[in-house]
């Protein structure tokens, strides 16, 4: 079998096999997410006990291995990428104010840095477990050209998918021992071309290195680590196979807030100690060592005033923050596009050593601002014209997806749009992915045809800002924590899986 | 607090808290079930993607310590007990003519049996992954006695819930871990007083054993071991667990066939071995080592005439059985009869370490025959008057449950069966457990209340035969291997999760 006839068609007997097979080993393995509710009516399960097949790929997807090396062993410089920006908040600020104007939710997180810088921070320490996501490229007029990596985003806040990605490569593989893919395609599906990741595992130390480096308990309250998340959440068992593997491997105790209840169950004590209660045993409170926002990324996670009080409120606290408000505000797309505007003079800043640079910056797509600059005014033009924009995308500053413009769209969208407010929009080349298949199971329903990977390489890193006067900013722990593939229909143009159009996967290397 | 105020009433965030803990733990390790067509119909979910939490207790239930030793330390004497009556066809002639005319389904398995011996048994290997289930006996007249274990019943064939019964001894650990039991539960719920179950990985070691006993391929084709199982199967995670373990510990390949699609799918070749070709793949056939019977062991399993030539032609196989037909026969409660009729001589026959005897002895309840022999004319008295029938419950001497009799029913029933039809059934003392409270989760429905509690004790016991002229039986592989609890309302009077009345359950010592 080639590459191109990959994967083959099933007959009704293999696909029963696999079908059966994968329902059964999901289940069994936590490989689940709660049911959508136009699959269940809540009204039908109010307590809450059913759960599905997380939405899954069937084979798992081809991959260049060349790409796959390169994400791996560029997400170090990353992680220190991030970490540097994070810890400069001068050039932060220069950033922030082009778009305060025209992003609410950047300049009220910007706002609550101000407010807690006022008071001091109390927590030196800052956590990130980060998630680059990537595109291969492969540019559609050159075919002989070799396949390259590019970055679609960076994750500095609630990077999902590390836990049931644990579990997905370990499926494909299950699958490939029980011989469920036909033998057609012995040549293709191999042991030594798949990949476990070991994201749940890696990230889980990640919370338990930020964890031992808090310390003592200043109140004399048993420590713990504090999931900050939205409620409901249907992709629950993702979260929870982070914290069982805390517990288990790492003994560190966890809880789930939901961020919209901060208030009720936590309080600033003793050298603002973050406080916790939980709700079922309010005799017995914990000291949060560090706060793992799973919530908080989204301005829908923010519907009243308290929520902003509540995110101040964890911000100022001792608690090591997963990640600090400037960690997040790190991780918005305009940061993105100075890094990657062509001739950019930012990225040596956080990247002196040129060689580590240069590779971090063949991984950038061409991104444009859409101000008055010199290349805003050049984008500007690539983005009105109805020809040239068929190679772009346009996205907003702000974090989550799930509002990109894509190609013939954008200038119908622009014209609609003030000039004013373009700004809070950036232009980025559309990455070109070589044409892959794949079959989807979600929600029970299986859809097979064109796809679209992306694959995500997870980073931990713990470093101490140094925001006292003689205090130097300095990287603690730093390392790789491995990867996610996440497979969407090539009809559609979104990313998230969460977000209701695509799958999780992994990922079988080829050589090119 | 006490034993007799436990467990405690949880107030309402009490609950919260351990539901919500419970029902994602319980996903994120398959300690689920399909949903009850009842709670999700099966036009809803065509592809079966969906799951729900098993049924489980809320709590660990207690259970005493001494009790529960007992039952672990003499799971090899019963291994030993039934291999010898397994291995004993004359002895199992006689128990099973005095069944045939009045059990069709012991009648034909007994035919199996003489089919097969007519061409002679090629397989001198017998697997038997057994499960003695008791309650604790404490005759409620005399309050200060100290509690016993009563056998309810020895399963020879498909004993389920060892795959459940591990996660759910983890899951009450976990939540005792995670502070989910009240503070007032301090002195009862400890880790020192819950066990966890090994069953699942101890019951796959048994499958090994028999895989790697059977010794290589005659035909050349790879081995298998083969799950016969019902088709659908809503405790399907159960059965997998196994499978699991049985491919990740030691590497054994499983594979599930429906008992109706026998013949479809399996032949027998050279030397009468059992060649498996999987419909997903005809052109690769695996040799058959170990035939494991989650099915079969009910009359409703045989629906067809075809269905008994599939028992026949999988006895006839070289593959070893788990159980053989002899050994589901061991299992009949005619069986349990003669041997816990008191006085009876035949206890001795198969156990004549007498020390070893009489501790198995004192697990049985006084079981009577309804036929004309002497202890027999002395159980219709009691059998058929309202007032002594009381201390009773009626049982049919063949496997499966769901169709006892019990207590002031038993009289009128009698009275409407013929009585040369009476010896289909055993007269057994009821056994009195301590009155215990719990609350069961089901079909995400709470419930509280007293139950009644039934252990289960695994045994994996590998033997040979002996059927050769020269060659004596001997046991080559005998343990104990890990625990179930089921409990149920005390409100019904059945059994099985299964059967849709119960849960699955660990235990908290107590000592007395």
């Amino acid at each position: 079998m080639s590459p191109t006839d990959y994967p083959p068609e099933l007959s009704k007997q293999e696909e029963v096999y696999l079908l059966s097979n994968l329902k059964d080993w999901s289940i069994a393995h936590g490989l689940a997410v709660r049911p959508a509710p136009s699959f269940v009516q809540p009204s039908q399960d109010p307590s809450g006990v059913l759960a599905s097949t997380a939405p899954v790929t069937l084979f798992p997807s081809l991959f260049p291995r060349s790409c796959f090396d390169e994400g791996l062993s560029i997400q170090n410089a990353y992680n220190e990428l991030y970490s540097a920006i994070a810890r400069d908040e001068s050039w932060l600020k220069s950033i922030v104010e082009e778009l305060v104007h025209v992003d609410d939710f950047v300049a009220k997180l910007w706002q609550t840095h101000l407010e807690v810088k006022k008071e001091g921070y109390v927590q030196d320490l800052s956590l990130g477990l980060f998630r680059s996501d990537y595109m291969v490229h492969q540019d559609p007029s050159q075919s002989n050209s070799s396949p390259g990596l590019k970055q679609v985003e960076f994750n500095t806040i609630a990077s999902s998918f590390g836990g049931l990605s644990s579990q997905v490569s370990a499926l494909h593989k299950y699958l490939l021992t029980i011989d469920a893919y036909p033998n057609s395609t012995s040549s293709i599906i191999k042991h030594e071309a798949l990949r476990q990741s070991q994201s749940a595992s890696s990230l889980a130390k990640g919370l338990a290195a930020a964890h031992k480096a808090y310390g003592a308990s200043r109140t004399k309250r048993p420590l713990c680590v504090l999931f900050v998340v939205q409620d409901p959440e249907r992709n629950v068992f993702d979260q929870r196979h982070l914290e069982y593997a805390l517990l288990e491997e790492s003994g560190v105790r966890a809880f789930r807030l939901p961020f919209g209840e901060t208030l009720s169950h936590t309080q600033l004590d003793t050298d603002r100690t973050l406080v916790y209660t939980p709700p079922n045993s309010p005799s017995k409170s914990y000291e949060v060592t560090t706060i793992y926002f799973r919530a908080g990324y989204s301005p829908d996670d923010y519907s009243k005033d308290e929520d902003w009080h509540a995110r101040v409120q964890l911000e100022k606290s001792r608690a090591i923050k997963c990640p600090s408000v400037l960690t997040q505000l790190a991780g918005c797309k305009k940061v993105q596009q100075v890094l990657a505007t062509p001739h950019s003079p930012h990225l040596k800043r956080f990247l002196p050593d040129e060689k580590v640079a240069s590779r971090v910056l063949k991984t950038f797509a061409p991104i444009y601002p859409l101000d008055n600059s010199e290349a805003g005014e050049e984008a500007k033009k690539l983005a009105t014209d109805a020809s040239s924009a068929t190679k772009y995308v346009l996205k907003p500053q702000r974090e989550g997806g799930g509002n990109n413009i894509y190609r013939k769209a954008i200038p119908p969208f622009l014209q609609k749009l003030p000039e004013t407010h373009w700004p809070a929009y950036i232009l980025m080349e559309m990455i070109e992915p070589p044409p892959l298949t794949n079959a989807i199971l979600r929600n029970g329903e299986l859809q097979r045809g064109g796809v679209i990977c992306e694959l995500g390489v997870y980073g931990v890193c713990l470093w101490r800002n140094g925001n006292g006067d003689n205090q130097k900013g300095e990287i603690l722990e730093n390392w790789e924590a491995g990867y996610l593939l996440r497979t969407k229909g090539d009809q559609s143009e979104e990313g998230g899986v969460a977000a209701g159009f695509g799958a999780v996967d992994s990922l079988c290397l080829v050589d090119e």
